[in-house]
């Protein structure tokens, strides 16, 4: 394959050409980054205590040898030579969307010198290990030197990656959530808030009150591990192709195709946390099982943002499986497994399990005041990042938000400032994620509702399959073909707004607490 | 740093530059072989069905990198630079030996062609797969056209890496073993073999026999798993720096310093073979928990060659474990975890474990056959790999030498030519390092007695450090300073002898059968 003859002194590369050897990199690099989510899995699971200080130099190795693919400039050239063709022409052509986000990608990894990239991964990777104890031990003074460390870093980071004129904190964002700001995040939490006081007012002023223990009962780990096996199964994740895991905090690591693994952590005397934990990363793996494994290796064949992630799994693990429905059809499962549960009425069950009851721990709280921890975390992330805040500053400014949000005050580090991996994983940034993926997910359920017909009554069927269908054709095989705000706009022929969330909240609440 | 001034025209590097290069580069390399590591680890514990096809295309990928750095032209050049320097005139210093070994790894390296490398990778890797399967079907004929494609592309490879002359065979050995070849192996198998013929029938004629019942009885998998981490960690294994994981073939690999992981499998009849099994691997593992840490990543801070790696894990299993003197000791907390073994007399129980009895399954052989396994093995790759056979002869073949070596013919081909891992796993020239690992076991262990007194008695009272002490101290903390035939030396003053373990071996059954 030449060039044509009338054009000599040109480069003999087609743009075709240039694309097949970009797809190829991109599968390699892939093979690299999915090398390194083992790593990971591994560090989070089964690696010694003796390993750990080997486990940060080979996290620290392939890191290094990611940022060099990710900066290399020979795949410059060649993105260049591409883009140059007619592929940009159709924007929503597999071929279109891979430039996109090689693009997008590049010159983002190229602003960041590797020397930095490999510092903050260090950081992060021993920060994170020390968090684990000093958490523990209730050790801020311990922590604060390393809190101090990734955010200078991530400072940097994002200093580097700032294009000018905005606020350095939503390069961070954009990590997560490409084409989002903090200013656009703030008008979306400021009106989630204002309606999320006005309903907590209600409940708390409310007669009717659940009853927690309604949630107890003996539930040995082995009986736990079948019933949640048993239920993630029917909601559609492939166990042949996954597996599930014991950690300190539960996760989902995508390994690569046919290997989509979650993790849990177990309660002896309630099979709620494990169960609620296991279907909200199940609900993260159907998204990464239901990407199209054609594209695997290329941004089309990825999924596009933390905030979509996070829907998926929360709309699982909240809308769908706290929901009438769905214990109409598992609550006889459920009674086989657990004996002590024949005593308790559903609707008493139902109502312990939507109880709402403002907490000091983000990841016990309930559905309703979980997006006020996001969006106090939204706020001080984005002070820490922008130098309006100090970490040694960090707990007084804690408190004050807290009291601002009407959740409780920690009596001491390990349930306030310290409670979360994120910050010392450095993964600023990733907080909005969690309230954005709240509002997708009911905003797709309220379209997936409007698609299919009554959900609930399909749950108490136990039918599941349209459901995920729905999500499986308008998100997940989506890929990266859409940034996050368009998807919302394909999936839900609307824009994100708050208003879905809102509704969605209130008429659960206003029914279980008959306000 | 520059050159000398009156050599101009000279590279500016001095050779301790650039032998401070090769450090780094080293290192780094083994970084990204630990990384294989752990996918080979977890692809034979934990990875999903799902998986295989993807962990694959990792395996082919990590290779094909891993591939580069040893065959990269710029690392020979350091070499060169460092090799013209006064460090190889103290061969036995540190620097000398990483120089001796990276030149012999460079040297076989770019000896063989890198699409061959990556091709043997992949072939191995879904030969490997495909055995697990086929071998549980017995299907010779499904099996057979992943051989023939081993063995040619080893047949390849072994063409490739030999320098002429001798046969090619060699080449393959000297993977495993460097600086031996078929024709001194036959030399010391021939003796070993004469001499356990005899052995064998004088056994055979004995009137005494072992009751194998004395070894069965209820062994919950749980309990085995409790009384092997004691008994192992009690030898020294750190478990700290290690984990016990279930697999279908135990091994052992060395992640890193501080994760060294061994795998077992359990009978729930017997604790024996998860014991042995967890002993065998042990003692892979505290070969490798004693190298010297501070200098990981560099040959000197490497195992030499497989029969080492094998002495250590067959005396631990079959010299120490499989003696009166370790029984003697624990016997008492054999009894606390199986009560069974109470009625059952420790001589018995000993008697049974040592027993004679030529088997179909290399991996099921005592430890007297056993050798004969590997002898015929040995026999029967060479043959392969030379070109005197082919595969579709193979189990003909194999009846032959069965019967030659007065060891029984299997009915199935599960039980005979598909029984072992090694050859769908491309791993040819392996097999004599299971035999030459026990000469060089009894060698070592006539040795340290002589050093250290009676080390019967020691086991008996419980007291393992001095004999772990003398093997820190004379083989794993050595790494690669010496070849096999070298260390041994250095260890023993004596030159490689079959005698020693032929010593042992009539002592043993001599005082076990009466003769």
């Amino acid at each position: 394959m030449c060039a044509a003859a009338d054009e000599p002194g040109e480069d003999f590369m087609k743009p075709e050409e240039a694309y097949r050897w970009l797809l190829d990199y991109s599968t390699t690099t892939a093979l690299y980054e999915s090398m390194k989510s083992l790593i990971n899995w591994d560090q989070r699971t089964y690696l010694p205590r003796g390993g750990h200080s080997h486990r940060a130099q080979q996290i620290a190795a392939i890191t290094a040898l990611l940022h060099r693919r990710a900066t290399d400039p020979g795949f410059a050239e060649m993105l260049a030579k591409a883009e140059a063709s007619q592929i940009p022409g159709q924007p929503l052509s597999d071929e279109a969307v891979n430039l996109r986000e090689w693009r997008r990608k590049y010159d983002r990894a190229t602003r960041i010198p590797e020397p930095l990239a490999v510092e903050l991964s260090k950081a992060a990777s021993q920060a994170e290990l020390a968090w684990q104890s000093l958490r523990r031990e209730n050790d801020w003074k311990g922590f604060l030197p390393y809190l101090e460390q990734i955010i200078s870093l991530k400072r940097q980071e994002a200093a580097a990656l700032s294009t000018g004129g905005e606020e350095i904190y939503n390069a961070l964002i954009e990590d997560f959530e490409p084409g989002e700001n903090a200013k656009s995040i703030e008008v979306l939490f400021d009106k989630l808030a204002d309606a999320t006081f006005q309903l907590l007012e209600k409940i708390e002023a409310a007669p009717r009150k659940p009853d927690p223990a309604a949630l107890q009962g003996d539930s040995p780990e082995s009986v736990q591990k079948t019933f949640i096996r048993e239920i993630i199964a029917h909601l559609g994740y492939d166990l042949a192709a996954g597996r599930i895991d014991r950690s300190a905090h539960p996760f989902t690591s995508k390994i690569g195709p046919g290997d989509v693994r979650i993790t849990t952590r177990f309660d002896p005397n309630s099979f709620v946390m494990a169960l609620f934990s296991s279907i909200h990363e199940a609900g993260h793996a159907l998204y990464e099982q239901g990407l199209p494994a054609e594209h695997w290796g290329t941004p089309r064949g990825r999924s596009i943002s933390m905030a979509i992630h996070e829907s998926q799994s929360r709309m699982w693990e909240n809308m769908a499986a706290k929901s009438p429905g769905f214990w109409k059809h598992f609550y006889p499962l459920a009674c086989k497994h657990f004996p002590w549960l024949d005593k308790i009425d559903i609707d008493k069950f139902l109502f312990a399990l939507n109880e709402v009851r403002p907490s000091l721990i983000r990841t016990e709280a309930d559905e309703l005041t979980y997006n006020l921890h996001i969006i106090m975390r939204f706020k001080l992330e984005r002070m820490l990042i922008g130098g309006e805040l100090e970490s040694e500053d960090l707990p007084e400014a804690w408190n004050t938000v807290m009291k601002r949000y009407f959740l409780p005050l920690p009596d001491d580090y390990s349930s306030g400032v310290m409670q979360d991996i994120h910050w010392p994983a450095g993964a600023f940034g990733y907080f909005p994620s969690y309230a954005l993926g709240n509002m997708y997910a009911a905003q797709f359920y309220a379209k997936a509702e409007k698609n299919l017909g009554n959900l609930q009554e399909m749950f108490e069927a136990g039918d599941f399959g349209p459901f995920l269908g729905w999500f499986r054709q308008n998100v997940h095989s989506q890929g990266s073909r859409h940034l996050p705000r368009n998807l919302v706009k394909a999936a839900t022929d609307e824009d994100l707004s708050a208003d879905y969330l809102i509704a969605y909240l209130k008429q659960k609440y206003g029914r279980l607490y008959e306000l």
